[in-house]
């Protein structure tokens, strides 16, 4: 048998999209012994993780809570709990995140409608409404803010729009929560997915979902409970029975609820790093957090354009916690990424599909967002750069930069 | 907003079949700051963790891998990604979780046939396999250990006979892997699944998959990768598509494998904590760890028995991870584990469908399976039976357990 060493990772400063650095006090929460998922004192934590996600997600919903694994799980997880077969789902693309909420509708059995814009652009909303009005879908899915793209879709008038139609609206917004405004109630949004390993500073294997009383009745209808656990009161459904066990809302809002349905055994060490990682958000406050956000994005895009690169998404719709850099002329982006990478111990990002080659993006995400995060990724993306012959107006970059820190500190503090 | 305080975990001895004390190696891996997921120090972790998962399950398998989820997510992956619609699945039950087996596969559109035998019995091998002849079917679905009942299934014969019948083997490997022989390869078995919070002693959130070529053959054929990352190569499926996105196994190994196709995110700590807990299963050495199960199983029977109390699986097919504890007439189960639990901060567990109220069943599993734990279990039980005005041997089963670790003492030093 080989033998393995205990694990020696290097530290990296992570200024990708995500995953980012989790915040210290996350890691240690995952430290904590656990405990029995249905020891008193281990659901009276996953309770107030509700109350937390629920004040996040800005709403009085009833159900917020995480599905555990990935991002993407907690959008099949509404998905395929909502969608039936032959239901009609459309979707606005704007970007690779928009193809994965196409791929879980048709492989739940929908018929998609799609309508696609440029990738680096988003959608009027008018024109999502009008679409809404054509197709009459059952569901509308679309994702919030692209991290293909960084860019971001405006949607207080989409949602209620949606109400309005009856159709129901489902928001990817793994990006974007708890890092900008993602406000469900105010903006009559049905189901909304938030992601962990980004702007909530927490790792990746947790996907906190919130849902309202419109969602909830389509579960009712297709409720199913397991034999060998169910009880003769469960035997109601009049739907077809959601394809997926594990996904299967209406199950886990049993588990999540006053009734404690034995489902999955809740995966304790991430909801110990999601109950800290949200407590951390509601202790620096919602507010501040997303100035926090704005402020080094300002910090990091003048650093950027005064070192004489170009932005590609210099755009009003530009996601706040993205900042994608055209590559220049000449330049392979990713040699400099290669430089950042073994050379600093710097990640950023490249992209997809039509961007790919194109622009790098860097992420200023919850923990990673931060001062010296800002100031190391500009100098080292300055140095890789000289290095490789490119053209730049020569430590002018990190002047700009201190320039925003200096002027932003005599107004904050 | 409210506010909420830092986790403040109360410390348990848990001695249930799963979730169980994870070891603190394990936890202090998960504090280990994360790598972005192509980060290459990560990826070959990732790598890592597969040789010792293959290690782990005894197969030459090139997959390996962990689905990010809880254990039944596992389940769900293997089954989804192989059963396509109308595909007969034969499911022998003899407990609760050969139900969800027969839940997942009919919500994924299966044929299914069951044999059922009493709960704590398991099946003679050569009526599993007169069914298969009799059935035909494409998948035998088998738990191999019930914690429901504390029985484990042998399965060395039925292996073999479904290879020799053309049909594919999946194995429910949750609560024995790493804990007793689960030899994928001997026993000819085509899919198996583990569980995490089990025997390895690392929390739930991850369940760590095998395959072989046999089951990779129909993932192939049903293929399809996302678009915005697939390339024109991608476009081959003649299959139908595995419906779930998230499980779809035909892309995680192209996630898994050389190609790195980007998927999810993988959830970084879970990974170091499966590394970490998969890298002390082979320091400890497989043998050796299977001894150790079996002798503390060996120490708390002799001392449940010299107590008086009566083993509900003293049978030959007793699964060595949990013993099950019948309930002594006159005494209320549940007011025994709050005792257990609120006095002593000891947690064990209750069952399920027609064993709910008639017994206990007590987990020795991974790192829970020591003999303080061990010791401290009986003599919180013997008190808390005692306190209710059961009918015991008193004293005598501490002495009995410490006869038995006396004597295992002399021979294993």
């Amino acid at each position: 048998m080989s033998v393995f060493q205990e694990i020696n990772a290097p530290l990296r400063t992570i200024m990708t999209p995500g995953p980012v650095e989790v915040d210290p006090r996350v890691l240690r929460a995952m430290g904590t012994p656990i405990l029995g998922q249905f020891d008193p004192a281990f659901t009276e934590m996953m309770n107030e993780t509700m109350e937390m996600l629920r004040q996040i997600f800005q709403t009085k919903n009833q159900w917020a809570f995480p599905i555990d694994g990935t991002s993407r799980s907690g959008i099949e997880a509404v998905m395929c709990s909502v969608i039936e077969p032959g239901d009609k789902v459309l979707i606005p693309i704007f970007g690779r995140f928009g193809h994965l909420l196409t791929e879980i509708a048709e492989r739940n059995g929908a018929e998609v409608h799609t309508i696609n814009c440029e990738w680096g652009k988003v959608f009027d909303q008018q024109e999502v409404i009008d679409e809404i009005k054509k197709v009459k879908p059952k569901v509308l899915a679309i994702v919030h803010g692209e991290t293909s793209t960084g860019c971001m879709q405006p949607l207080d008038k989409i949602g209620p729009a949606c109400r309005e139609l009856d159709v129901l609206c489902i928001v990817d917004a793994v990006a974007t929560i708890a890092g900008t405004e993602v406000k469900v109630d105010d903006w009559k949004l049905d189901a909304v997915i938030g992601g962990t390993q980004k702007c909530l500073s927490v790792p990746s294997g947790m996907a906190p979902i919130t849902y309202n009383e419109r969602i909830e009745e389509i579960l009712v209808k297709r409720k199913k409970v397991e034999k060998g656990i169910a009880t003769e009161n469960d035997h109601v459904n009049v739907g077809r029975p959601i394809r997926s066990n594990y996904f299967d809302l209406s199950q886990l809002q049993d588990y999540w609820g006053a009734r404690r349905l034995n489902h999955h055994t809740e995966a304790t060490s991430m909801l110990y790093a999601l109950r800290e990682g949200v407590r951390i958000v509601l202790q620096e406050g919602l507010f501040e957090r997303f100035q926090r956000h704005q402020l080094h994005e300002k910090a990091l895009v003048e650093g950027i354009k005064a070192m004489g690169l170009e932005l590609f998404n210099d755009v009003p719709w530009k996601l706040p916690m993205v900042t994608c850099v055209r590559i220049p002329d000449g330049i392979d982006g990713e040699e400099v990424r290669s430089m950042l990478l073994n050379q600093f111990g710097i990640e950023i990002a490249s992209s997809f599909g039509p961007l790919h080659g194109k622009i790098w993006r860097i992420g200023t995400m919850g923990y990673s967002c931060r001062k010296e995060n800002v100031l190391f990724v500009l100098s080292a993306l300055e140095a890789a750069l000289i290095r490789l012959g490119a053209n730049l107006h020569v430590g002018k970059g990190l002047q700009a930069t201190l320039d925003i820190y200096e002027s932003m500190n005599l107004v904050a503090k």
